[in-house]
């Protein structure tokens, strides 16, 4: 062993021991006749100290080290007389009386501390490196210390972690999927699997009742600016459930998360939203409930009075800005161009600001009485010192504007800590999105969900009208999880893929191994899954999943570490009997 | 919920509670005016009780149950009168007063049994239902255990489980990658990982200190008996370690396992057993060291006395079977068959008898006096009532051979019992092995493998003769995990690649990232890793891992249930810019 002790371990209590240490330079200082070297390890950091009367040699040795250099101390532990309680090793510090060098280091490229200097593509580049820096070991640590929790829980609670393959079968529906060409079975391919659906539900019809794993999937999409081409879920299944059973399960687990990770109590049951509550009252299917600021519908109140705008808009709606009354000019304008960037997609606001006397002040004055306004104010709840912000047009692209302007004005208005958590279930999503572009429904969740039961009989006549037995786990406004009562009927799921514009022979040829098991006896069943990058995110606080993957990849699929992808050999073409085209 | 218990739950004391159960007809049998249905789910079997005489037409419903049916049944728990001890709930049943047919199932191909009538094949194809077999539930839940307690292990001492990626770089070195084209990088590709070696490296040079990960790993290779092209290992690393400290630390993961999984207590430290005795000892690099029968050299005494097959032999061999001096000329004849069998390789076997009262009878009288007998006798150790077992030949071949003669023995004397466990470590491999068909070095471990600091100065200039810093751990003859110290030094890790024949452009190519990681700080580390299949088949006394896999691939790497590998469509081709060679 080339140590005693870990750098973050040594306290006053050891003063007097002989100890040895190993680690890497994190920085040095000259004082006078003394050297300071700061030793760092995962466990933390220790102080070195060298001293010029002592022993002049070895001091005079450590002053060669630089940054990053890896080396092993042996020394005595002393009281600092100038205490660091910023550390828990504060302390003390070691009088060294050997130093070993166990291998130099060059100039590393960027600074190895929370606040760098190395921008995304050299941090990437050189990511060993900066995965030295603390905040990344936190949060690489922070998602070990939740990947056990997880599977504690689960195993508790009867769950078994199974292992299904990720060399699969490349299927219609859902994104696009990574192929693997088969040396073995020349001419064919392998698929990566975008999630282990149908293995999970064949563990169900398989009897395994509880099936959970934290597993890898794949999925060969543009990358957006916080998409990765792998990623890590939480999938689980049960069996014999209805869905009140599934949320209370899952619910379980995320409890159990807030409580071991977090230290946060949940008392209480997680709210269940239906979809188009959702839609209405937050204009996103993922309501971030830290805050209320419901939106409105002044749609009926507001048209039909000459304002143009509003006159021709399918929908009107507000959100009250609360104690926003006096905002300037400027900060109104500033809001207006949020509303109108191209992402949000708005073409207009509309602002009504309600004086602390009472007086109602707005842009649209010349359209409307004061009892006009006060009925919108009344409508939204709204109070002398708040303001009222108006946007109208399509529907769902109203609402949806809405919802980031609600989303924008918690920000402002600080109503988002981060030390706050709002978990909730959004449930009874439609159970199909038609799409224009290709004239056909697509599964909104994934095609073996179930309709609700109620609706069962529109399924064939009017599937566009049929909600799912869909939930999705929302937490301040991020989704962590979806999931579903599972079709486990052959001729239901046939009717489904019917509905998808799967031809019987597509289904069956994709799908028939999970039909054809569907008559072998499959019990009622459901599940989840979670993802796991995104849910370790929220609780590190973070916005990108990147910081918590070790070795993640960039924007254009690349790991610009180790340079892949990359080209292949003849060989392996040959082998493979693929080539690429010219 | 479907139930109030499961089918594996309920005892004497429910008795006169109403439950409600659900689950899998396992067989139903009709008595008279009972009918007798046994429920089977993941838990346990219930016999369940319709009575004519109680509930006619309920009685009748349950008649027309099948095998496999899903069904809910409500009723009392009752005392039986004829209990049943084989089977934790044998001492109730329940007396059913409803009954819901949840699904119905057509008849499956094969009996879902321990001993099934289904042959590999249609067990494959219908491998849902194969899992439904109590050993394969048994088996998997086995898996889930050891995953589970592998975890717990590795957190207690300080591992961190990091995921490393899968779509990684394709590399010179090891076996045939599987590749993955990549779309949005045309005409470049990923590959999957055969381990996460370097990453796990960098990983270390990045100061996580301690790293494990249950992770899956890609080979594409001609698939023998009881190999996966994907396949599990428990992965490890450590930092600041020399070997002894990682033996230490693995053998504290393998003592955890006898000791949570079959309730073995290994108290000892497992012997460590150089290459050279092995191969010497046992002919083999994993002893199964569960009996002794250890290969005896007897080159020297039995050359140069007129017998033409020793004296032109390399090395001459034996071999004492205990008791066996009174087996028949037919069991001789087997044996000798037994060598000759074309993978062992044998050109013959000599047997040497010691009789009960001290003489000595041999198949090569005409050469060999009694007294040069008596020395063979005393170099093996020989008592009379044993039987001394020759071969010649070859040293390396000769040795493997009486290698695989001595488990033969083994199995035929019933020295190597199924709950006996007996774990080594093999140490000091050969760093490299000659290859003559392609003129050059293959690392015998891989090329991170640190060489024997002994042997360092032969590196440059006899790598042949140099031994590794690497080590196996064998149980019963299994080789379960194998790893090594490192190479942490850029220098030494390029005279390594271009022992094995690497340019330095090549060795910049592939491996650059890692030894330019090494420049900056990179400290001493070794690691292992263990074949979790391979473990779990060992402990669930299975030869195959094939049965300790959910959903495995056939000989010819086919899932045939999913009929995997397949065609992909046209425009896969198009996107991923790559066709079929015609």
């Amino acid at each position: 062993m080339y140590r005693t002790h870990t750098c973050g371990e040594l306290r006053s209590e050891h003063r007097g021991s002989r100890v040895t240490l190993a680690g890497w330079v994190q920085r040095s200082r000259d004082l006078g006749g003394m050297t300071f070297v700061d030793l760092r390890d995962r466990y933390g950091i220790t102080q070195l100290v060298f001293n010029m009367d002592i022993n002049r040699e070895l001091c005079q040795h450590a002053r060669k080290l630089s940054r990053e250099f890896v080396i092993q101390v042996s020394g005595k532990v002393a009281e600092r007389s100038n205490k660091n309680p910023k550390i828990p090793t504060g302390d003390i510090e070691i009088l060294i009386e050997e130093l070993n060098i166990l291998n130099p280091a060059v100039i590393p490229p960027f600074t190895i501390e929370d606040e760098t200097d190395g921008g995304d593509d050299l941090r990437m580049k050189y990511r060993y490196l900066d995965l030295r820096r603390p905040i990344m070991k936190k949060n690489i640590m922070l998602r070990h210390r939740m990947a056990q929790e997880v599977r504690k829980y689960m195993d508790s609670q009867g769950f078994i972690e199974v292992e299904t393959p990720v060399l699969i079968k490349t299927t219609p529906e859902g994104a696009r999927d990574f192929v693997v060409p088969s040396r073995m079975n020349r001419g064919q391919f392998y698929a990566l699997p975008q999630s282990p659906q149908t293995f999970k539900q064949l563990l169900m019809v398989a009897g395994y009742d509880r099936y959970f794993q934290i597993v890898k999937c794949f999925r060969d999409e543009d990358l957006r600016a916080d998409r990765q081409p792998e990623f890590t879920q939480i999938d689980c299944e049960m069996a014999f459930v209805e869905r009140d059973d599934l949320l209370d399960a899952f619910e379980g687990l995320a409890k159990h998360l807030f409580k071991t990770i977090l230290g946060v109590e949940v008392n209480y049951s997680f709210p269940k939203l239906p979809y188009d509550e959702a839609m209405e009252n937050y204009g996103t299917d993922k309501p971030d409930l830290r805050f209320d600021m419901l939106i409105h519908d002044l749609t009926t109140l507001a048209k039909g009075k000459g304002f143009g705008i509003f006159d021709e808009a399918e929908y009107i709606g507000a959100i009250c800005a609360v104690g926003c009354s006096e905002y300037s000019r400027k900060e109104v304008d500033a809001i207006t161009a949020f509303v109108m960037r191209p992402q949000i997609g708005g073409k207009g606001l509309i602002s009504v600001r309600i004086n602390s006397d009472g007086t109602i002040k707005s842009s649209v004055d010349k359209y409307y009485q004061q009892e006009d306004l006060q009925s919108w104010v009344d409508m939204a709840g709204a109070r002398p010192g708040d303001l009222l912000l108006l946007m109208a047009g399509n529907r769902h692209a109203t609402l949806k504007a809405l919802g980031e302007l609600r989303l924008e004005m918690g920000n402002r208005l600080e109503l988002r800590p981060d030390d706050l958590y709002k978990p909730l279930w959004v449930v009874d999503f439609p159970l199909l999105e038609w799409d224009e572009g290709t004239g056909r429904y697509y599964a909104m969740h994934h095609p073996f969900t179930s309709p609700k039961l109620d609706d069962m009989d529109k399924f064939a006549t009017d599937p566009g009208k049929v909600k799912a037995n869909a939930y999705d786990l929302v937490i301040n406004g991020v989704e962590i999880g979806g999931g579903s009562v599972r079709i486990h009927d052959e001729n239901l799921q046939k009717l489904m893929f019917k509905n998808l514009g799967l031809s019987e022979r597509e289904a069956k040829e994709k799908f028939g191994f999970l039909m054809n098991a569907f008559r072998y006896g499959a019990p009622p069943h459901g599940g989840i899954a979670f993802g796991f990058d995104r849910w370790v995110a929220l609780f590190a606080g973070l916005d990108s999943i990147r910081d918590v993957i070790a070795f993640p990849k960039n924007n254009a699929g690349r790991d610009v570490m180790i340079d892949t992808p990359s080209a292949i050999s003849e060989e392996q073409f040959d082998e493979l009997g693929i080539r690429l085209t010219d």
